[in-house]
């Protein structure tokens, strides 16, 4: 059973849910097991171990939540904070937006630095508030990785920097959702004391497992915040890791097989090609954008985001069309503008479990979106420009040489 | 890749998870998709439509929560419920004592009414306190249906019976984690405001989605409950629901599609024929322990569970080392007594999509596992006293005659 | 566990096996059933008069036979024919010349008509062969309706203009292999007696099952066939055809509900639009080979295929390093050319269960090939030309309108 | 999509096709592939190694054929034998009288040994044939190791030790088709010439690859045997082999990864201790035949059977209710009496990967069913005698020591 059958693959391009690779899809299908069983906690023990790798943390300690990113989120802040706490957030698009929502929700006291939808985190004013700040009324900064939105990556290694230059004890909460797994990421180096991420992500798996990793600060810090939590409280989780059962209550036993496939899928390509294809697929995709004319939601290069592309359309285009069209005649999923920038921008998400030739079909894909809906686009001519890259830079398949 | 492989199928016998039917597994054996495209509303829609089915509730709102029966517990009362508020809270078993220490780390005012293990809810008790409650100070009624520690099933008729009598307007919260599904259970007629359960049980899915299902009398408290949530803000739901996209945060869509699938064999089966079925493994079952000279932990015929059962051991036997043993040996997965009946009982689940014979397979293994740790059971005993009830009591197979 | 393993999707683009929609595979994904219960022959019964269809018969008699193609070939000749009977066989390429090499191994008489390669059956020949018989000592025309080898697609209805008009009772065998479900095929109106076609073909399944549909006059013809024959002898299936119970040995329970699903869908979608899909996924195949400045193996539009394009080499290329390089630095998987175009030619399968944005993606990958082994391509031009062609004509999938 | 679907597991104890382990069923869940790509002549290479273990030989040669048995039945008979030579074969039941049928309609001259059902084979007749035969007229001595219909295993070393004791150059071809993998089996020790199996027997795939495994005395045979062949014929297969692509027409993908998934498993749990559950499951079933006063079809205790129990019923009791009624009450599959034993046995088929638990929920089930049907039963008694077995001699699961 099939909703609105189309023939041939559906052409995944939303910013995630992204694609599964067929040897995770083997992985989960699967019936139950008793979790309580020897199998699934040896099984834990090798994913919580391996699942720091993708942070690059040794130090840290991860979580891995039977919830969505906006749990995970939650579990970051509630377990560090308290109501009334003062963060800072950077809103500069609908995922910081919503978190700073979160945070307000919560009840802590945020302090919002706004950009523009396109730019990334303004560092300067935040520089100013730490420098403002000798009393440390700060507790945390809570960042958004990469802005899923406008496609914007922020700099995480300069905002670490200004916490040292300042001596500032300030938390730093990464959402690293659309990052980790595809983008650098340096949990330790950069001194990340809660860096998250969601399954259905560059990780390629389904939906359903918030993966949300510690440092040593953030631990002690969870002693003392007095964020009510329960189904999010570390300290469960820190109770049965103790006991070597390590379940507070029932995970997916499918998620967890298919957890260990798709590490086991990134080790064997290797983290930094994984992230080196990333790199590869957001260069093709902004040369692409480049020859059809049209402008990157982005305004910097130094915010290109390797994972999403946010594509401005003239003012006389409603991005919203090239969406609807792009599933009904093309079985293209591609990702739909949100709130400031509903119907300017369509994004084509690029991270994953994803080749430079499924890239191309979908590129090929938008230049006659882009005809069908009136621009006049040179067909061809991203395909093109794409090419000319790729073919220059792909490397050969390592275990196929 | 499995952990400590054994031949033949595992036979699952714990009370969560449950064996998966194949057709479920297949509908869940699947890409992502893009959650925003017209067919996941489309596939909601009809998800929330029918899940009402197995709550026999007509007015009731369900939510789809990517979460664990810990995290519906906590949607139920956060949605409801605001600090300091007086909840009624019946201590029965291990799962019901969970209850009870999130509603305390909640920051509710918890009337625990505790009972032995292996009895009911007192409900004189609950009688005696609602009498005495003129101001109305009780704001709810917690009560697990079904204590899957003990196999206690509480009478919920004689609850709403109860407050009727009194006139007490306290919501009426009810965890039917191990009861949708396979025991009678009726939202509307027995006045229940929240009803919750996970995947994972009766409906035979993997774990990750808590459903939760509230009355109109619950939506309207929750406009009004002051505890902090964001993950699980009903609010959140109902808003994407009038939009008709229906999700604040990405669905698993596999879930979903399982969902389908499960729900479609549920009517095929016929609701009414499922509980049926629970109740004659549930009878088999205990016939057996009854001719194995062994004891139900639970106390009375009217509590008794046709979800689970919970058997005493003598004392000079480790319940514990019997569920080891069935793993060890016989690739059977039984259930561990919990805390206070830890080593004093072991669980036989009988609950979602299984049969007779996977049952008399399971009590087979049962006698040998008896016999092993030094029981002086008869080999058969067990197997001929369910046989000679269910040869009388299973019916042919519908779709089949 | 994966041999050689490629980040992304495969992209597979050989003329067989082709991609299996999802759908096909989660049918598949099941334990093994009792052939002899109820449930397979009802399953059966529906796949017999289902798959009729494909074949455009009414009065055709299909075997689901568990073998290839090779095997449905040998059905096809042993049931109809006795040693020493004279055939007539077109040689174009390499899949007629084995049909041929089988025909001669079977001890039958075969009267070659040979083509150069890439181009079609040489009807005036057959014309004047037919015309000269007058003693009727051809029993067969033996046809393979699309050499995959070449892509080259004979016209059918002239042959069987040429047996009327001579009034030629030869029986009419067809190996439809790459061309049913795919290509437009007529059993009943152009008179075929035999055609076959395997699963993993224009079906989209995995290999293992050979389809041969056999007309009255076969039928007729092969109670006094004298080739011998057992495990492909047509009697055994036509016996356990009249019992009902359909098998004569046990066929795979998942290619059965394999076909069903495939069937479903190929139905759903429409058979003639999935021709009409073939037909322009051929088109811009042919469009995009054209703006490379390359040539198509096949010599006339009238021979043109659908569902593969081998596409000549300069004579300075070898295209053997095409496919390899394919394979190991784009996860694309191209056909290799066989025996006399060995190193001249590659070849694009576009059959199956594919999309116009699937093959968009692989004409992408062939542009930066034909560049990595020093063809002066114009990156993007063939992309350009076949999307030229294809904004223009792709339907909305009707199920999305 | 089901058809007649029932709730819980299928209890699929027909002598095959069997219950296909769930990573076999993981491993089988893919797309399609290239077969001609490096991958898969890679994957076949370790096969075609590995399976040589299961037929315990190192001299001799696989060949992983796209048919069933009766197709594997054909290779090896054209393959080594010209039309009209002698065989000598034994009619002991339906299969070996299928077998002898092949034969014969392959024009062989087919010396028939009959026994009465539920005998085994007569080898003293063959003693006195191989005496009689000087001038070496019998060209092969074709045995079915274990007659599925009557479950009578035959002992092949006593058939070697006379071929040797007679210095007689017969070839020696077994249908090892319900032996190999669950029953010991030595090709080389018992100087085998062809010995075949089927996929969906004791290896626990689907039905579709027939195993074929010729000596080098069968290879030479086959450079002059003159039965005429092209689909079965071994030259194609051992052609590829040199070139080191394997295949000469196309394999199933799926069934090539099952293959290596199911060889792993057993090697996994060890080909003796394989042997050693078959051992277990065929005892714990007799034990409850007896138990419940019924008899064996099987005559003696040295043609028993280990993985297939035919059972008889008495007189006035039709067997064929027996099976229709497991299918439509119990959701149990058992095997038909057929032919001369029709009505008058059920079957028990006790092989592949099955563990003794799964075996206990089946005997519990025919317990109920000879109820059902009339027979005084003493319910619980064939499981009492089973267990006080199997509690002995069931060992611990090796990996979860």
């Amino acid at each position: 059973m099939d909703y609105f059958y189309g023939p041939g693959r559906n052409h995944l391009f939303v910013p995630g849910p992204v694609n599964i690779p067929e040897p995770v899809i083997r992985a989960m299908n699967r019936n139950n097991e008793d979790y309580r069983s020897p199998a699934v906690p040896a099984l834990t023990k090798t994913l919580l171990e391996d699942v720091k790798k993708i942070f690059k943390t040794t130090s840290g300690t991860p979580f891995l939540i039977p919830t969505t990113g906006t749990g995970a989120w939650e579990s970051a802040l509630t377990n560090t904070l308290s109501p009334g706490d003062r963060t800072i957030s950077f809103l500069i698009g609908q995922f910081s937006l919503l978190w700073i929502d979160q945070q307000q929700r919560l009840n802590f006291n945020v302090d919002v630095i706004e950009s523009e939808w396109g730019q990334g985190a303004n560092l300067d004013i935040l520089a100013s508030k730490l420098a403002a700040d000798r009393a440390h009324t700060i507790k945390a900064i809570c960042i958004v990785h990469n802005e899923t939105a406008t496609g914007v990556t922020n700099d995480l290694s300069k905002v670490r920097k200004l916490l040292d230059e300042y001596r500032h004890p300030a938390l730093f909460l990464v959402d690293g959702v659309s990052s980790i797994c595809a983008l650098d990421f340096r949990m330790d180096e950069w001194g990340i004391d809660v860096a998250l991420t969601g399954s259905q992500k560059a990780l390629s798996l389904p939906t359903g497992m918030g993966i949300v990793c510690a440092s040593p600060k953030a631990l002690e810090a969870s002693k003392t915040a007095r964020s009510v939590r329960v189904f999010f409280d570390w300290k469960d989780y820190l109770k049965f890791y103790k006991m070597g059962t390590f379940w507070p209550y029932t995970p997916s036993i499918q998620l967890l097989y298919g957890l260990r496939a798709a590490l086991d899928l990134i080790f064997e390509e290797g983290l930094e090609n994984v992230i080196a294809r990333h790199s590869r697929l957001g260069n093709a995709t902004r040369l692409a954008v480049e020859a059809w004319g049209l402008k990157n939601c982005t305004q910097k290069e130094e915010w290109y985001s390797n994972t999403v592309t946010a594509v401005l359309v003239p003012p006389y285009i409603d991005s919203t069309e090239i969406v609807k069209r792009a599933w009904k005649r093309y079985n293209l999923s591609l990702g739909l503008g949100l709130n400031k920038v509903a119907g300017k921008v369509f994004r084509i998400g690029h991270l994953g479990n994803l080749n430079e030739l499924q890239l191309l079909g979908c590129l090929a894909g938008v230049e006659m979106l882009l005809k069908d809906v009136g621009y006049p686009v040179k067909l061809g001519s991203g395909v093109a420009a794409a090419c000319a890259y790729l073919q220059n830079n792909i490397p050969l398949i390592t275990s196929r040489i």
